[in-house]
């Protein structure tokens, strides 16, 4: 690991301002599409994977890649959820012995620690959303552009799960350490998987193991998370939804002023939704017995109408 | 349905206290498993029957069961879902031309017009939950058994929706209608579809397309439903869960002294999760084009730890 | 009431846009302080007004002017307050036979039906809040102009109350009907009241004896309210605050193209807080028993940062 | 402070079990009033004490007692209020130029540093309520008795400020502290004023002052508070409401078995209301500018009906 911090320490800004511009302009997609361009990336997703996806389903074992949704508030949970219990058996609601029992759930999910996806219109970058769209269009109102209705039908297709602190052979990435492009095709290599169109890339950092195993600490500042050159990666192999046990970004950031440079770069140049806060400790058991590193995915956003995104307990079924 | 009004009019009750007393019990399976009792039906949901349901999956179509979140009140809707905009690109926050909009969602689901999910804790009869447990075992601080954790891995398999009002050639059943076992029969009959063991029933009473079509009502005193004599039809075939565009039961009640008892019979006998307030209006012309009414089901209730159920998205995949 | 309903009836405008805009730029007073012009009206609220005020409380009785809040949506409640119990005595807390019992209270408090307070922000008309500040300083971050914190330490004065219906020898006035500059001349003869600067001035249209009274109906199109020929008599009285049982304005608006102008006029135009939903139901009897219309008057918003304004339960001091 | 932290060490629990017990039988009142018992300590807020305290006001000065709501988690606010912006002047609401910008607040405002009151069901002691109703009473429906209903009409009365740190001559009370009936008597004579009858003793600890001058600490643990043979000057003088800048209780307890022995005795015993986390640093220069430390004292709950207390914001007129 003192390999890595030095030479993390070395080079605290590794992506100048101009060659993140360069980035952005090479993997941007925004007229790739004449149909729906909106949708970006989502287009990868055909009825043929997601039928070859089913495909996939072997053991018929089912298993979650979400966070319990927390409601404690703590130096890495800054917006709990708020759960309440709003009916208990203790009222006689005049049913006679009949009693229900009914709880209020509520979050802004987007903050640290929720399991959640970024709707496209998430990130607002120079002033426009994907596709070049005002960032106005956001408003008090909710989204009246890139909102999270995109993926009321679900966002289902084949999972394909990269487990880096595997390949590496450490138990999770040190906080401000980058996946980089090496990292996947490493993986890739070592797990016998590749990813391809339309796949959803799922990476693991063991940002979660890590959350489990020690103590708290301030995780909006310090994760690892992917290089943006990763972006190369992911336009090449036309991946149509990233994931990540972190937020997708490495903390804090090596990009000179851009300090979440995955969330522009797959967001807003790509089209890319992102899942953050996912947990993949419950599936890799699953997928070490089945030496297979695939499996249908489905993810299936609350209908928040105009919203930004939603929480998400997205399951991989193998 | 002049007919069936009058019907209706003659027999404002026509399941007595004690023949309803008599059909919980015949119906009742608290002690039908060893292993893990407290999953009731799900039990009936085997990974082989999983794994089969991947394999209906042809045309590679997702398509939600669920309904937007409606976050505007109306007698329809007494308990609205709340959406808040909590960050919108107005604000510079620090980061240059980076923004990011955000979003707060919450609600309580249980209530009349949300997509929602029971979890078994859900109901309390006679001071008892689902297997015999106390009620006691729901508090303030949430539910101790028969929780929503109980489908945190998802809730999957094969899905057959029955539609009743196609059957009767009607456009839906009017409130206070019922679905009878014989309407079941005659659905599958006309589907060419067999309700199996292992199963996630959907039966449709058309409330959701009479709720678009007409002004609203007061859908918490009428509404249409299943009778309770259905959940001997559920038992026989070993459903393993149920789900309506409804809530699954008829209002008013025709039950002496049991205003739900489907509610009481389904999750509180016989262990089964209901889905209420589904929607099956854009599923139906995917079943009518391809003459297929079973299909691959995933719903992921969120993680709500000790929660009495989930507001859901079901995701039908085709 | 036939002869008013004609009248409103003949009339459904009653003043034009050009006429709004001479009263509005005659009543205006943004350059009118030197020191502190962002409290607007407050000014006239001075430690001396403040000192008689007090010395007004006779009996020693006190009675609240808010509403309970509403936790249930209705036609006149779309956005309902929550109310939601998070602790009660059915869970050992590992503090032995101590327990306590919680809530959560939280309110959209600027809807229909809620006792509330406008801070100066709350209104932006034509790009511009109250002195002209523009309305891009309230943005999803919270006001940074005009906002509820310039009342942080209370709104103390005294009040007087004009009885409006009591004068008229009507129940109520009926929804559409307009409080005119006459009827509170004609309220303070028969009172023996004259309302003087720096009091905080508040008007009885009977609306919340007519929602108790009667059925819900939609209040936000039809209710009774101030003529925004008003605004002259609150600018020549120099009135500090104005509160009234409806939400000061008339609906429907009879006024050209502005559908709120009392609201424009006395938070946008005057820098006067306004409080809307309040009732005078408990105050009016010991007023009446003690032949005076005058009190000291307290209410104290939440210091709620950034706020637009805040749930309020005002209270009068006899 | 060493000598202190001595003490403190040397004495862990400096109240038995069965001293405690004693000590509630002493002050309990029960049974003290035939007319409306239930409001317990209220009865001392007679109208002629509520006119003698408007008497009080000289300089028409008011100012807060209240924290701003909190709205950040920290180690000093697990359950943080919630504020969003519901409405703000980007969407065009179809009114022409006239905009309005909204929010919504809502807070579970028992949990530690918000400004609160507690009203008589906050507290279950043995299973009993203030007066021996049974808990029970307080269901998830919402408290059918010691709701903070009784005090709708708002807290008014004299408002008395022992300020503890000026009389020992410290910044602040270190956590663990207890203020003794021994301070209280030295503050009164310092002071030169006298807790009577039907007062409002608001006890300064120093907590909210160490709270914005040192770094946040885990204060649920660890602050300065009353020591429970304060309970008996309380008593003897009839007080009619309790506020502190903490919680009134110290942490941790020296009671042996009871966690929070103010809160039982003032609460739970005497039927007196507490008001935690107030703050008292803007009002104690105007009372050292004027010797005097006495005002007029309004607190005004909101109406939650059934509610267990209300966040306040509670207001002195000097």
């Amino acid at each position: 690991m003192a390999a890595r911090e030095a030479r993390r320490g070395a080079r605290p800004v590794d992506l100048s301002a101009s060659d993140f511009r360069k980035l952005f302009a090479e993997v941007t997609n925004w007229d790739r599409w004449r149909q729906r361009p909106e949708v970006g990336a989502l287009h990868f997703i055909t009825a043929e994977r997601i039928a070859a996806a089913a495909g996939l389903v072997r053991r018929g074992v089912t298993v979650s890649l979400g966070r319990p949704l927390n409601t404690e508030a703590g130096i890495d949970n800054p917006e709990p959820a708020r759960h309440e219990m709003t009916m208990l058996p203790d009222v006689d609601i005049g049913l006679g012995s009949l009693r229900f029992t009914k709880d209020y759930i509520g979050v802004d999910y987007h903050n640290e620690g929720h399991s959640h996806i970024d709707a496209l219109c998430h990130v607002a970058y120079e002033g426009r959303l994907y596709g070049g769209l005002p960032d106005a269009k956001v408003t008090s109102r909710g989204a009246a552009a890139g909102a999270i209705g995109l993926l009321c039908d679900g966002l289902v297709g084949r999972g394909v799960l990269l487990d880096i602190p595997r390949v590496r052979g450490v138990r999770w990435l040190e906080p401000g350490d980058h996946v980089f492009p090496g990292d996947l095709d490493a993986a890739e290599r070592a797990q016998g998987v590749s990813v391809e169109a339309g796949d959803i890339l799922l990476v693991r950092t063991g940002h979660a193991r890590r959350q489990s195993d020690l103590a708290p600490w301030d995780t909006s500042t310090r994760k690892a998370g992917l290089h943006p050159s990763v972006a190369r990666f992911v336009a090449e192999r036309r991946v149509a939804a990233l994931g990540s046990d972190g937020n997708n970004d490495t903390a804090p950031s090596t990009t000179e002023g851009v300090a979440f440079p995955i969330h522009v770069l797959a967001i807003n140049a790509m089209g890319i939704h992102l899942l953050d806060y996912l947990q993949f400790e419950d599936v890799v058991p699953l997928c070490e017995a089945a030496k297979r590193w695939e499996f249908l995915f489905v993810a299936a956003p609350l209908r928040i109408v105009g919203g930004t995104g939603s929480p998400v307990n997205p399951i991989a079924i193998l």
